[in-house]
């Protein structure tokens, strides 16, 4: 059955919880002439949401922590989208499963949505894939959205980074203080949260993190930009609840900082997704025309490649002629 | 003490081992400018060399195979080039040290050049720095350049896998088959290796593994072009010489499969190698676009930022623009 990607759209317009459900699938299966009808639509319908991203190892409890956040924020009356994206899942349907356990909780709310996401379908992964997920929920209307991803390695620490807020969930006894540092994480924390506090240990790696955080901030070169903001550390124990509040007051404190300043914080912050929506979807294009000719069918390319196996023309030429036919293209 | 490019391409020519040396160095530094320079100017003069790639797992014995398969190919006249690939190290120090050590086989003999390669300052990493080095070293004049790389990840079995005859180094008692399956190295192996044959398990393994080629031919799908060469399985025991003469004959039996028929699967290696390259130049333009961009010079994507932002512009008409101004570029 072919998609009506227009129904869908209007659908979205109307509110309709299955067209958005739908226009994910769409966003997953990266379809590129779906992807760019989606975008262009929606792209000047967004800019509402708040976008959150909480990242942590597997096993610190980030699916409860972003749970028990959702439900906080729906009792002060706020929509809320929670988008689990799984990198170690090619297809959607085990996370599907977890998701319908985690909606049991928020069976009958209208103003939860949860959904999980593969990459199945991107070339370039869940760096492209998700922004333009998230672009379908901010223009669903949902007044946060949150993207929880694993935060083991580089590209989905950036996922989660691509965020107004992104929170770093850290637990005691996993020698998770060293492995963050490792990952590049936390240069990405405006917020740090450890959970199982009421694990042994929660001290000793809040005071590892304070010291990394100090001498982060020491190291940091003359030309560094070095931020105002200093990241706090909130304890919480997210499956009894416990903290959680202390974090959705952090999450404000953090909102209001990126307004300050007449918003100078938030514009630096809007302007960065942007260029990493247009960089995403450049290197998509590129990508793409690569697959084209691989299944035979790219006349630009296939001339090309015969040219620099004639030796009539270097690769370096060749690749500038490439994106220069990429504008006019098809893709 | 600025590079003088030009100096070192006329000592390349005239053969002399400083600046090839020097050469690799540009490559591994990244600089733009530097690159395309040294590939127009060396491109037209590759072609010649026999490119040899070796993968495996950590641990299988790939550097003492390469070094015994390089002697052998000394040993009947030919001149080899090494490039030890190291994704693992940022910087290519440690791994210097690591050459000096085995350079000392060879030491007086200038028909054999061994180098190891990191991939500091490219965006694109080994996929992108890899051929431009093989370049250097087929412009150089080497009848042989072997890529020897840890097959961990989809780049580095990619980066072996770019070669005329790539070689896929197992050994016993590591799990590999069923690893090897997972990487897809299977797929991409022109001739299998069994190293440490001495030890338990080489028959285990070497039946695990026919097991498993019969049943990757079985299931390739009627698209799906099923090749006429079937990869032979050569026992080794490289530390004593043992099977090298088997291997190296093994690869000359390879190199006349890519001749037969008037060198039809060599002409589409060729290709391949060609389409690769423009495919890597091609992403790394895009990737160059956004570090100039966040080092705060770049008009172009300043104003395409600055529509998008202002929703004047969708990200992937924005990604269009920005294709089109990369091909007139200074980059």
């Amino acid at each position: 059955m072919p998609v009506d990607v227009d129904a869908l759209l209007a659908g979205l317009e109307r509110g309709e919880r299955r067209a958005l459900a739908r226009l994910l699938t769409v966003i997953e299966d990266g379809r590129p002439d779906q992807l760019r009808q989606v975008v262009k639509y929606l792209y000047p319908r967004t800019g509402a949401a708040r976008v959150l991203g909480i990242t942590g190892s597997p096993g610190v409890g980030k699916s409860t922590l972003t749970d028990a956040v959702a439900t906080r924020l729906r009792a002060v009356g706020r929509t809320v989208a929670v988008l689990a994206v799984d990198p170690s899942s090619p297809f959607s349907g085990g996370a599907l499963l977890g998701d319908r356990v985690r909606m049991q909780g928020h069976h009958a709310d209208h103003g939860v949505f949860i959904r999980s996401m593969a990459s199945r379908g991107h070339l370039g992964g869940l760096a492209f894939a998700t922004p333009q997920a998230v672009m379908v929920l901010d223009a669903a209307g949902f007044d946060d959205v949150i993207v929880e991803t694993v935060g083991v390695g580089q590209s989905e620490v950036e996922v989660a980074a691509n965020a107004d807020t992104t929170v770093v969930a850290l637990a005691p006894g996993m020698g998770d203080s060293v492995q963050a540092a490792k990952a590049g994480i936390l240069e990405v924390a405006d917020v740090f949260v450890i959970n199982k506090a009421d694990h042994g240990g929660a001290g000793k790696l809040e005071s590892e993190l304070r010291g990394m955080l100090e001498l982060g901030h020491a190291t940091a070169g003359e030309d560094d930009e070095v931020s105002a903001w200093w990241p706090p550390i909130v304890r919480t124990v997210a499956v009894r609840g416990e903290g959680v509040d202390e974090l959705t007051d952090a999450l404000t404190v953090h909102a209001d900082h990126l307004d300050a300043d007449g918003g100078r914080e938030r514009q630096r912050q809007v302007r960065a997704r942007a260029v990493h929506a247009i960089r995403e979807i450049a290197l998509e294009q590129v990508r793409l025309r690569f697959v084209r000719f691989e299944r035979g069918h790219d006349p630009v390319l296939d001339e090309l490649a015969d040219q620099v196996v004639e030796r009539s023309l270097d690769p370096y030429a060749a690749a500038d002629r490439l994106l220069d036919a990429l504008e006019g293209g098809e893709a």
